[in-house]
C-alpha cells in the first residue's frame, strides 16, 4: 500500500497531520474546530481510560457525571476562572429552531421565543458546577475528602485547531476533590500528578518531567498547577497532564463548608486535574516514524499480528492453518493478537498496513519457517527481524513485548535527554530555544519577564521542575540573582 | 436510620423521586432539567456500559466518538427528523462572554462579535452528523457493512423532567451501521434489539416485550421502529430501547453511496440503536419496594454486605475478624462485597442502608454466628432470612445471588403478566386502561384513530408484538376488522 506520508525531516506538521488521517486515529468533521474520532483512535482512547481509571479507583476516587451546561452567572463567581474561560465558551441562547421557508442554511432559525432567560455555556472545565454541588453534599469533616472523578467531553472554542492536540470539543477526565486542610489537598494534587507520571511513563512509554507552573501558566483559579511535560519529536514540548490545587478559591465562590470535628464551619480545600484526548497526539508524536504509528504494547489495541506468507493454494492451507495456531496460542497467553488472513492484497501490503497502525510487532510465518519450525518476527521499531523457534511463541512474545516497551522509552528517554541543553547565556538561550529541545536556565520568575521572553523567542518556561537543585547564578534574561534552573521550551 | 420513603401506594411518584434521591442516585443540579448522576447511579451505568459493549463487540461493532455539535442545515436535510427534533433543541449562537459591568447573572453577555454564521445544535442524536461521515468513509461494498457505536451524552430540551426518566441532558449509546441490502439491514436492527431484549431480561431482570412501533410513535426519520416496552409497578410502560430500520432516507439525505461489485452505485442502507440512562429508572421502578432499591446482582455494585455485630470490644474484634474472612473468600471467588466496620452507627442503621441502595443479599456476623458456625443471610426481597453454614460460604453466596437473579425476574414477569389484559370492548379498554397495565386489544392501526384513543385515555400503542398470532375481530375503537391484537399503556 502506498502510505503517502509526508517525511517528519520535510514537514513535521503535515507528517503528523499525515499519520493521524492515514492511520485512521481521526477525521475531520464538518463542524469547524471538532475531529471524529474513529475507531482505531477510540480504541487508544478506551485502553487510556481503562488503565487511568483503575488508578483512579485504587487511590479511593469514584466516578459521577455532572451537567454538560453551565449557568453563566456561575463561571462569573471566581474572577481568575472567568477571565481564563469566557473568551472561549460555546454559549446557549435558545431552546427551539422554527422554519423560515428559505432554503439551505437559512431553513431553520432559533426561535425568537424560546430565548433563555439565562445564557449557558457549555462546559469548558466544570469546577463551577461541581463545587456547586459539592456545597450540598458536604456538611461535616465526616464527608471529607470527597475524591470524584467525571470522563466527559469538553468545549474550548480554538480558533487554530489540530487533531487531538487542540480541538473545540475534546474528551477527558476531570477528577475534583474536597479536603479538610490545605495540606491535604497539597497532597492529593500531587499524588495525582504522580499517577500521570507513572501513567506516560510506564504505559505509553512517554517519558515526562514534573513540577509547577509559573504563576502565568497555571489554571485560571488554582494556587498551584503541577504538570507533567512531555517531549515531541521536533523539539517542541507537550503539556500532557495537569492536577492544580486550589486552595480555597471556588470552595469561597460556590461557599463549600464543612463542620469541623470542633463544630466550627470551615471553607474546603480544593484540587482538580485531568488528562485528554491529547495524550493521544503526545503518542503519535512521541514515538510515530515516517512509516506510521509506533504504538507501546501496553496501549496497542493489537499488540502482535501475524501474516502468513503463500505462493500457492497447497501453501496457504499450511501457513493459515499455522498461524491460526499460533494465535491461539498467543491469546490464550492474553496477548492482543490477530492474523491477517486476506487474500485480495499482498504480504508487503499487509506488512504497510500493520506498520502504519502501529502493531509492536509482525510475525511471519511462511513456507520456509514451517519447515524450519521457527517464526519471523519484525519490531515496528526500525524493522528489525529475528527468527524464533515456533516452540514457546507466546512466551517469547511476551518477552519481546515487554523487551520493545522498554525500548520504546529508553529510546524516548535517550531523544529527550540529548535535547536537553543547560545555558547560561541569553545569547545560548536564543540559539537553544531556535534549536528546538528544553532548555534549562535560570529565571527569576517574573511574570513580565516572561511575557518579554515569549515575545522575542515563542519559548514559555514549561516547568519548575520539583526538588530542583540549588544552582545559584544570574536570570537569564535580566541578570538578577536565581536561586535555580527552570524548563523553557518551545510549546503545542 | 430514618428513610423517609413515600410508600408506592401513598404516591408512586414521590415513591419514585424519595428513592432515587436518599439512594444517591442521582441528584437536581442548578441547570433545569440536567441532573448528576451520582457515584452509587453512576456505578449501575458503568456495569451496564460494560455489559454491553461486550455484547457490540461480540457482534462486531466498533466504539468511536462524533462531534457534539450539528449544522443547523445538518437537521433540515431529512424532513421527518428535522420535524422531530428541531423543538427541543440546545442551539450555540455565540463564542465568547464579555463583562457588561452589571452584577450577577447580568455581568456577562454573549459577544455580538462572536456570533456564529451558522448555529450549531446540541446533538439530541447524531444520524446526521455520522451519516455525513459515513458518506466520505464508504466508498465500495468491501467496506459494507460498517458497524459503529458511540457511548455519549445528548440534550433534548424538556419542558417536564424527571430523573433518569427524562432529562435534558442524558447518556447514552447510539449505533449507527451501513448495509448493502435492505434485508441486511432489518436483520440487524432485528438482532440489536435482541441483544437488549437480552440485556433487559438477563443482567437486569426486567422482562420486555419486543415488536414494532406505530407509524405515530417511531422515531423521526426512521422507515420502521422496533423496541423493547417494559411495565413498572404503577401500570405505566416504559419504553426502554429502541432499534430503527432508517431505510435509505439518511443515506439519500447525506449522499451515502457504495459501488457494488457489478460497478452500480447505490445507497446504502443505515440502522441505528440506543439505550440511555433511562434504564436506571427502569430499575428502580421494576424492582423497588418501600425500603428503597432492589438491584439485580449482575448489575449491582456490591452484590453482598458483610455486616459484624457485636456488644462489646472483645465480640468486635471477633465478628470484624471473622467478618474479614468471610469478604475475602467471597471476593476469591469473583463476588463483589463489603464489609461495614463503622463503629458509629448500629446494625439497624446498617441494615436499613443497605437495603435502601439496593444490595442484594446481607451477611450477619454475630457471636452466636461465629458459636455455631453459621452465618445468617437476609435477602433483599422481603427479608427472608436464611441461616447457611460458615464452610463453602462462597459457593453458597454464588448459589444464592444466581437465585436471587431468577427470583427477581420471575416476580417481575408474574407482576407484569397480571397486569396485562385482553379487552373485546372499548368500556372494557377504557376501564383497562385506567387500572394501569398492557391492555391487549385489536386496533386498525390508523394513526388518527390513535391520537382519538390517546386524546379519550391517555394510552397509546405501545408494541405491536412480533409474530403476533392471527386473532381477528373488530378494532376496540373503530368496529373495522382487525387482524391481531396490539398493546397500549398509559406509558412515562
Amino acid at each position: 500500500m502506498a502510505k503517502d506520508i509526508t517525511p517528519r525531516a520535510t514537514d513535521y506538521a503535515r507528517w503528523y497531520t499525515d499519520v493521524v488521517n492515514k492511520s485512521k486515529l481521526a477525521d475531520y468533521s464538518p463542524v469547524k474546530g471538532c475531529m471524529v474520532i474513529r475507531p482505531h483512535g477510540y480504541s487508544l482512547w478506551e485502553n487510556m481510560q481503562q488503565s487511568l481509571d483503575r488508578m483512579f479507583k485504587d487511590t479511593g476516587h469514584v466516578n459521577a457525571y455532572f451537567p454538560l451546561f453551565i449557568p453563566k452567572s456561575f463561571l462569573a463567581k471566581e474572577a481568575e476562572h472567568v477571565e481564563g474561560f469566557a473568551k472561549e465558551c460555546a454559549i446557549i441562547t435558545h431552546t427551539r429552531l422554527v422554519a423560515t421557508g428559505k432554503e439551505g442554511a437559512s431553513a431553520l432559525a432559533p426561535d425568537p421565543e424560546s430565548k433563555l432567560e439565562e445564557e449557558l455555556v457549555v462546559r469548558p472545565t466544570s469546577e463551577t458546577i461541581i463545587y456547586s454541588m459539592f456545597a450540598k453534599w458536604i456538611q461535616s469533616y465526616r464527608d471529607l475528602p470527597l475524591l470524584m472523578n467525571q470522563w466527559a467531553n469538553v468545549v474550548r472554542w480554538e480558533m487554530r485547531t489540530r487533531l487531538f492536540l487542540r480541538t473545540t470539543e475534546f474528551l477527558w477526565q476531570e477528577g475534583h476533590t474536597a479536603h479538610a486542610s490545605h495540606e491535604e489537598a497539597i497532597a492529593e494534587a500531587r499524588q495525582m500528578l504522580e499517577v500521570y507520571r507513572t501513567f506516560a511513563e510506564d504505559f505509553l512509554a512517554v517519558p515526562v518531567l514534573t513540577g509547577t507552573k509559573t504563576e502565568s501558566e497555571k489554571f485560571a483559579g488554582a494556587l498551584t498547577t503541577y504538570c507533567i511535560e512531555a517531549l515531541m519529536q521536533d523539539g517542541k514540548a507537550l503539556q500532557a497532564g495537569t492536577s492544580h490545587d486550589l486552595g480555597q478559591n471556588f470552595a469561597r465562590a460556590f461557599d463549600v463548608k464543612y463542620q469541623s470535628a470542633e463544630g466550627t464551619w470551615e471553607h474546603t480545600w480544593n484540587t482538580s486535574w485531568g488528562v485528554s484526548t491529547r495524550l493521544i497526539g503526545a503518542l503519535v508524536m512521541c514515538h510515530g516514524d515516517d512509516d506510521g504509528l509506533v504504538l507501546p504494547p501496553k496501549i496497542a489495541p493489537i499488540q502482535a499480528i501475524i501474516i502468513p506468507i503463500w505462493r500457492n493454494d497447497e501453501q496457504r492451507r499450511q501457513t493459515v492453518d499455522a498461524g491460526r495456531q499460533v494465535l491461539q496460542e498467543l491469546q490464550n497467553a492474553g496477548i492482543k493478537a490477530t492474523i491477517d488472513e486476506r487474500d485480495n492484497v499482498n504480504p508487503g501490503f499487509k506488512y504497510a498496513e500493520a506498520e502504519l497502525q502501529g502493531v509492536p510487532l509482525r510475525l511471519e510465518v511462511g513456507p520456509r519457517d514451517l519447515e524450519a519450525d521457527t517464526i519471523m518476527t519484525v519490531s515496528r521499531i526500525e524493522r528489525k527481524k529475528t527468527p524464533v523457534s515456533r516452540h514457546g511463541i507466546a512466551e517469547t512474545v511476551l518477552t519481546m513485548l515487554h523487551g520493545f516497551q522498554t525500548e520504546l522509552f529508553e529510546r524516548a528517554c535517550d531523544r529527550r535527554d540529548k535535547a536537553t541543553k543547560d545555558v547560561e547565556t541569553w545569547e545560548e538561550f536564543v540559539e537553544a530555544i531556535d534549536a528546538g529541545g528544553f532548555v534549562r536556565a535560570r529565571f527569576n520568575e517574573d511574570p513580565e519577564v516572561e511575557k518579554q521572553i515569549q515575545a522575542e523567542t515563542k519559548a514559555t518556561v514549561r516547568v519548575i521542575p520539583f526538588d530542583a537543585p540549588e544552582d545559584p547564578g544570574p536570570c537569564i534574561k535580566t541578570a538578577q540573582p536565581a536561586t535555580h534552573r527552570v524548563v523553557f521550551a518551545k510549546a503545542y
